[in-house]
């Protein structure tokens, strides 16, 4: 009687509820496929379908989740789909869900180690793992002067990474006054969003963001990038920051981070290696190529929340030296005091991104480490670089499409040689089908197709049928 | 066989393993006060179990299980005991964990409109029910100019306010370049340390923030911060942003929000009201007088995952315009265009925070108000506050305790009149006990214990063992 009024659910409710929930996704893994992979709906369809006014009184489950399949399920986008070829993937599996479900039964916070040792401790422990299972150079391990952290997505690690080399030049600079210095800061034409978001966030200006140019592979062009760090140290400007991309949304361009990095060296600027899809592949020493020269990066990140089958939200970002990260933010007031803060001997993560609290999110990466083991997870990112490798040759083949460059690991992309608007309109009928999602970029001017194939369910047998269903409009 | 190789976890194996995830935590629900509420370990103990190096092969689910038992857990500060009354509290409940949950076996992406509608159409609707449950004023809604957004924490949400804040303050400036302008932003003294730290990653400078100082009951004082304003004006600085608190993090201070808001009014200043604990308590008539005045703000947030049953990450932010907040963050590459956004008719909530990727968070929002209903929420936040004011009284009666303050809400700052040494010495045998949990600040340079009362389970049972446990330490 008492949990009636309350209306806290028991353990005992918890129980039959969880276990009906865990019935409906693994449902839902079982006919993922009957859904069309874009929802259909129109703008507005789905909130028309709520009722104005909150419940004055509880619910009951069962009518919860007769609204989760009649309501929200029409206006849902199936990113797990293995038919899923959009954006790139956001891969949840079944040791992720599971683990980051653990994560909130236990509810905790591990802003401090304090406030959950174990919540600080496994985190720093994979990601060291995760530094030899990339093999990512060993200066970024927490056992020297550097570590590693979760962080939700590339932009807040492309943030933090701004912020603390903003700190380190700052602390250099001879104009100690700061507000009317001019810091610049680079990342090539095809750089992700993001880097531009976090430049504006971090007060630089977007109108301080140099967009260097690219080459026919799409990646950044180095020459390119020491001529503008010299115009720009010659204009009286202080460069400080540059951001490289291995695998960029647009196209999968790999920028040559050995070249980079040692201008960046040169100049004394930072340079950030945003790898958030593709930095995945460097589980496989046959990908690691596309990591040469991260060395003489000061910071890196890669998204297991993209193709390593980690539930969103998980950005693994590693800094060489994290005095630099920890000093541009780090407050400490009193009431987050503790012994062992002030011991020195612990990590406390609230210094090492714009967030207080943080959730257990690393119990979700080490669930899947343990459940696939890196041979596991190399299988899956291999045979997606097959796959996509050998769709790619498919469009080689084919007389009316073309690839618009040739593909470095999953994503390819490619067009109808109609032009633009044959294009849309092959990737309007493909979405429109529900039997497929896939998006576009432009590339040269051009309206060009992209198929990523790296869902965690994607077999070859879905990527043929994607391209029988391609060529039929052609 | 083939799944066996793959590891994959099929849905058959995801449906076993994930009801013995949830009678795990249906368990952990039932036990845990039995375990230590502060962790006891040592730095470094956690990781001295764990393996080196990563396994080549992957596990059973069982053996990840036992380590969660035998090494997680010893490292867990057990946030979800009824006997937390530490920091604040980081509520979960049965509903936010399965509205969690499916969020994750979704595994949607809610970044543009079109690539999941019900994702940002539930969060918006949910926004719009959550204005009027807590009687903030219309212009919040997305019906008109303004509208809501879950952001990650309320450090995110002061971030995004200050940047369109800024973003706002520049295009009114009549210096257009925008470089050499020293922007001065406002909150009390005893604000939250992430407004200082967004103050930081926005370039703004912890130097161009004033920290204003408050009155007895540690609340701004408004005739400070007018004073501060035509100071910073006088001097031919620009006041932007003005920071109130409802609720601080260190004594529950309650900032005027209406007298402050007026000095905005006057001066153009943006006004952020940081409500992220004490917000929930609006949920009760008797208690919105808390938020007297906000109808002069231009943002406002406070933090469901904190007093309101909803597992964190789960920050509330709403803005009257939110053209100022899109204008400051959006950036739409070729890549992320699509008919729905380019059509307007569509919110895409990538534009109003930081990270581009974004989980189904307002699920997990969604499920609780339906299960709780208006009332069932009321009823819980009543009773904490009535507990918290009954404690109060004890310590009134107590002859070598007193009160810091006279508690507005649910938090109880207090002391033993034997000075800090003694009250140090009362708090870490009470955490070491590991009976119950509870931290500490700072007022009127005094060292203070917090009593902070609003975990989803405690009754007041609890807080009477934990009195007697103080007093017994007299």
């Amino acid at each position: 009687m008492k949990e009636e009024i309350s209306r806290h659910m028991t353990p005992e409710d918890f129980r039959r509820n969880g276990h009906a929930v865990v019935d409906w996704i693994a449902d839902y893994m079982s006919r993922v496929e009957e859904f069309p992979v874009m929802s259909q709906v129109q703008p507005g369809e789905i909130r028309a379908k709520l009722p104005a006014q909150p419940p004055r009184i509880g619910e009951p489950f069962e009518a919860i989740m007769r609204d989760v399949d009649e309501i929200v399920i029409p206006g849902i986008t199936h990113w797990q789909s293995p038919n899923f070829f959009a954006y790139f993937p956001a891969n949840v599996s079944g040791p992720a869900i599971l683990g980051d479900l653990l994560s909130s039964g236990l509810g905790v916070q591990g802003m401090s180690w304090a406030t959950s040792p174990a919540c600080t401790e496994v985190e720093t422990h994979v990601l060291d793992w995760l530094v030899d299972m990339l093999d990512l150079p060993a200066k970024f391990k927490s056992s020297g002067d550097g570590g590693g952290v979760i962080q939700d997505t590339a932009s807040s690690a492309a943030l933090a990474a701004i912020i603390a080399a903003r700190e380190r030049a700052s602390s250099l600079a001879t104009n100690a006054s700061g507000v009317d210095r001019r810091f610049v800061a680079y990342t090539s034409s095809q750089a992700h969003s993001s880097i531009e978001k976090a430049i504006r966030i971090a007060g630089i200006g977007s109108d301080n963001l140099r967009l260097i140019g690219a080459d026919s592979a799409f990646a950044m062009k180095p020459e390119l990038l020491e001529e503008a760090v010299r115009a720009d140290l010659d204009a009286g400007l202080d460069p400080f920051f540059v951001c490289a991309t291995v695998g960029t949304t647009s196209s999968n361009g790999i920028d040559p981070v050995r070249a980079i990095g040692e201008i960046c060296r040169r100049n004394g600027l930072w340079l950030h290696v945003d790898a958030a899809m593709a930095g995945t592949a460097a589980l496989c020493p046959e990908f690691r190529w596309i990591n040469d020269g991260v060395e003489l990066g000061d910071s890196y990140c890669f998204n297991p929340h993209k193709w390593m089958f980690t539930n969103f939200d998980c950005d693994c970002f590693w800094v060489a030296d994290r005095a630099a990260l920890i000093k541009s933010l780090s407050i400490l007031p009193e009431y987050l005091r503790n012994k062992a803060t002030e011991s020195g001997a612990v990590i406390d993560y609230r210094d090492w991104h714009v967030q207080l609290g943080r959730r257990f999110r690393a119990l979700k990466l080490w669930f899947v480490i343990r459940h696939y083991g890196v041979e596991g997870l190399q299988l899956h990112v291999r045979r997606h670089v097959e796959i996509a490798q050998e769709f790619a040759s498919w469009i080689e083949a084919a007389d009316r499409f073309e690839l618009a460059m040739k593909p470095p690991l999953n994503l390819v992309c490619f067009r109808h040689i109609g032009g633009d608007e044959k294009n849309q309109q092959i990737m309007d009928s493909l979405n429109e089908s529900g039997k497929l999602f896939l998006t576009h970029t432009k590339l040269d001017g051009k309206l060009t197709l992209r198929m990523s194939i790296g869902q965690t369910h994607t077999e070859r047998w879905h990527v043929a049928r994607a391209w029988e269903m391609i060529r039929a409009l052609e």
